[in-house]
């Protein structure tokens, strides 16, 4: 047995290495790629994808799959043996249940929709790009439909990005979210709206990237075992436990571009970087969802990187990088810009309490369209709608409306929008049991220590990479399930005092 | 016999994306990596190496060559599937022959090697890695001994490098040119030594790489087709036709460092840009051996990028991008100090003239190892003799002596250094027929136009890629076999007249 589990190890870690080749070539890409290399290294991926998909799903691995099926049944739920059977057998399964073919098929569509949904968008043209989007919600359909037995056609998708999350689990979570949003969102509108003047004072670049690197240092990103790069849409990604990148935008007329991105990205990078060594290089490393993956990026982001304490120890030093432009800030007003509260049309944009509406509307929108019970051609119209209906806004286009995000036309329509949210309530869950075991963590973070909360994080949360299902890994790490209210008092609490709305209906402690 | 071809090719362009993917990764490692990040980094080429030879060497692509070889007779000799069945054969023998646990365990010889090499390297101190060489040397020996029925032990791997030569036809090609050598450098060394002073005056970073762009782009390297960026060890590296990417050095204290690596390199690169599309992303792309590649490189480095003709129009703009360090330095002097020749210990630092004696001393001493003939504890003293002998200079220790090339200590003994000297040789051959087609080149070339040249090489090397044997290659493009005569006529009559020692006997044309 010990033999058949090396020689398992060994076939999955050249599928890693398979796939970690092909995140290099990815970030290479990105950074580096002259614009005529696209064609051979659109062909050098694919190769590598399918070379690895070859390789996880062959008889060879299912069959030392079932072999050690009843060893593994043997071994502590919690051993890294254990959890690695556990895992492969679920990859094995969802990867051997669709055909190479649908796949090829699949990504050339999508290579043919992003290049047409990109000049659709310059020109605000919907319709240019309709017709392929039906088609992506038909290949969706299709996707689905490899995976019987499911209640709802968007539940295979789901899981694919948020192991254990299907559409019956999540309505009623966002229907909850919602519920306790709406009125916050409603009377923060009627408030004054927040004096944003100083993130737009025109910042230096160069300064600026320093500042980022001095500010990620001390979260506690390690440069030997990383690098930062510039990048049109920020992103994070792994080779290795040793070696995890990312990339931030930097605007000279928006100060909280790049500072936010470089926090939100090392959130990410941290989990990366946070797994266990034992697991480098095998299917246990990485994070194990989209929804647990965001939670780490937006709980640095968010709960840290726009709280009171970190910015005690924080500001004074962002004083002193850019003097000219804010030695006669005070803290108070840095503080209160960069938690402005104000509808927007943009998602990426969105500040932290509205953001969770744009998230639901395309969650809501892409069940429609996979049940059928929203055409393509209705899109624009019902997504306007609800923008107007939830956040009062209207785009003037389809630019910044429907065409806004890359997910529908660049990969498939289902299971990639409900993470974002499930990540901010899994991270306001995930602080607050971090807070409750540690209460010395927000006066460590005034005095610049972000030590006490990484180590808590890591210990809980990275070092297991995909060994537990996210919500088992909610359970072992917080002691409760997923839950809705940690996140809505978290909310409630901060605006409530940050816009004088105190008095809001915080829902009592999840029972 | 359409079908097994088609499939052949599929199957061979898998191995292309394979090695290609390789590639990226190894210019990602020099060009981005964190230093952590190597051991995974590692694992993973490693990966795609022994995928890339699994691939290659599979029973299935043995099938289709034998079942297509009978078609493959009735196709015109230089039609490119033809060209491909051909070069497919030979790399699939070379490679079936090596079993895959030798060249696992020479690979992780290798690595070893290349560390205990850098610290020996630093600390001067041979013996410390002497043991590892010697068992480098078995391995070698070992390799060559896969391929068998060879005259000298060093054939197979030259011919790894430079297919077609062996020790039996270099020998004689080495003997006559260090004939011609020997008393060309022993006249210069009796004269007064060149001013190279004008390269040392300091030139900033910036404004060097500057410079290096715009002679890059007027040679006719296409940066939307490519990319630039600083390295210890320059190199020129490929990832199809329209990827092609180098690294320069710059020093501030020596501004010849970044120009002729930057042409250097450039020539290399132009010659992997020039590969017909239509081999592209397949067995035949790319250049045929380290000699022609060389070629290529010095081509443009020293017979174009070190002449009158070349200067006469960049050096006025050199003079405008560095005003205050060239305004009162003469083009002659300028001319002089970039072909200045001196004696040196260190063959990357060596002038166009005595870099050949560097590579001799070397591709004879490894010889010797082989052969048995000479011992490695006895390999520093043998070194150190000759260059006594050969260039009248002796390292002060083994870090300029015989530790300073890494062929030896990352790689194996024999067979990598001939291509350098070979490379030169090819170069003036192949510069002497494109002269006798267009005499305008250099005419051509005092107005900047280097496209006249590019275009004769572009048609009668670069698109061929590796469809033709280097020998079949230089006979097609200059009408004579490979000869060391133009090569000596070339530097007998620039360096007589440089140094005024005209009156050589240069060797009559070739018979």
């Amino acid at each position: 047995m010990r033999e058949k589990l090396a020689e398992l190890k060994r076939l999955l870690g050249e599928v890693s290495d398979l796939n970690a080749a092909a995140a290099v070539l990815y970030w290479d890409q990105v950074t580096q790629m002259p614009p005529q290399g696209a064609s051979a290294r659109g062909r050098q991926s694919a190769t590598l994808s399918r070379l690895s998909h070859q390789l996880l799903t062959s008889p060879q691995v299912g069959r030392l799959l079932d072999e050690l099926a009843p060893y593994g049944e043997t071994l502590p739920h919690d051993c890294d043996e254990a959890s690695l059977l556990r895992v492969a057998r679920r990859d094995w399964d969802r990867a051997t249940k669709v055909p190479s073919s649908f796949i090829a098929e699949l990504s050339a569509h999508q290579s043919e929709t992003y290049e047409v949904w990109s000049r659709a968008k310059e020109a605000a043209d919907f319709p240019r790009v309709a017709e392929h989007l039906k088609r992506t919600v038909e290949l969706s359909r299709r996707l689905a439909g490899f995976f019987p037995g499911f209640d709802h056609i968007v539940d295979p998708l789901i899981e694919e990005h948020d192991p254990g999350m299907t559409v019956a689990t999540l309505r009623p979570l966002f229907a909850e979210l919602r519920m306790g949003l709406a009125p916050l969102v409603e009377r923060i509108a009627a408030c004054d709206p927040a004096d944003e003047a100083c993130l737009h004072l025109g910042y230096p670049r160069a300064e600026q990237a320093a500042f980022c690197t001095f500010l990620q240092k001390r979260i506690g990103y390690d440069f030997s075992r990383g690098r930062r790069e510039i990048s049109p849409h920020p992103f994070t990604i792994s080779f290795g436990v040793n070696d995890v990148r990312l990339t931030v935008r930097i605007r000279e007329d928006d100060l909280g571009e790049a500072l936010f991105a470089a926090i939100h990205e090392t959130g990410h990078a941290l989990y990366e970087m946070g797994v266990s060594p034992d697991l480098d290089g095998g299917l246990l490393a990485g994070g194990v969802s989209s929804g647990m993956h965001e939670s780490q990026s937006r709980l640095w982001e968010n709960i840290v990187g726009r709280s009171r304490p970190f910015w005690a120890f924080f500001y004074p030093r962002l004083q002193g990088a850019f003097p000219g432009q804010l030695d006669d800030v005070a803290l108070e007003t840095f503080y209160r810009a960069i938690n402005a509260v104000r509808p927007s049309l943009i998602r990426t944009e969105a500040d932290e309490l509205t953001y969770n509406l744009h998230v639901m509307i395309r969650f809501d929108l892409e069940c429609q369209l996979l049940e059928g019970s929203l055409s393509v051609l209705d899109l624009p119209d019902a997504w306007n709608a609800r923008y107007e209906q939830d956040l009062g806004v209207t785009p003037p286009s389809d630019r910044e409306g429907v065409l806004q995000d890359v997910h529908w036309f660049g990969g498939i329509v289902g299971g990639a929008f409900q993470g974002y949210t499930l990540g901010n309530v899994m991270a306001a869950q995930i602080h607050g049991a971090a807070l409750a075991a540690h209460p010395n963590i927000e006066h460590d973070m005034e005095h610049g220590r972000c030590d006490t909360l990484l180590g808590w994080l890591g210990e809980h949360i990275y070092r297991h990479g995909r060994k537990f299902q996210p919500e088992e890994l909610i359970r072992r790490a917080t002691g409760a399930p997923l839950s809705v209210r940690p996140y809505m008092r978290y909310l409630a609490t901060k605006y409530g005092e940050l816009y004088n709305v105190g008095d809001l209906a915080v829902p009592g402690p999840s029972s």
